[in-house]
């Protein structure tokens, strides 16, 4: 079995509401170290076998379509991963 | 400026509708290639300098008390990464 990463954040151009929250949480939390804070969204994506260049192609392909929204969304990284990495 | 990556995904045996939801619609788009999809959350946390082992710990903080539920989820990787990588 194969596994890739597919990795999404917000542009970041584009204000993060949720980012902005998690920040404030953490300075009541006493974790002040962070200047910004922002959240995006991580799939892992399975293959039956190793994973091929025809599944990574797959996955970008997906990465575009379906599991990012190009408007307001980078596509961060698409990866085949170790199983102890996902 | 410093970058901390922290990534949290739902625990294997816990049921992942949306990721189940994903692989259907994958299948609607002719995208056979993947067995599994599953989906977490993907934070940035930006330090002022560059980041030190105090930042890497309170980011293991903040994952555990506020990034992720450790009921359902996982936290997978809190890792400094270079601007490219973020």
């Amino acid at each position: 079995m194969g596994k890739i990463v597919v990795e999404v954040m917000v542009k970041p151009e584009i204000l993060d509401p949720q980012g902005k929250a998690i920040k404030g949480s953490l300075a009541r939390l006493g974790i002040e170290n962070f200047v910004d804070v922002r959240q995006g969204k991580r799939f892992t994506l399975d293959t039956a076998g190793d994973v091929t260049e025809a599944d990574l192609e797959a996955a970008r392909q997906a990465a575009q379509t379906l599991l990012s929204n190009p408007i307001i969304e980078d596509v961060v990284a698409v990866k085949a991963v170790t199983e102890d990495q996902a």
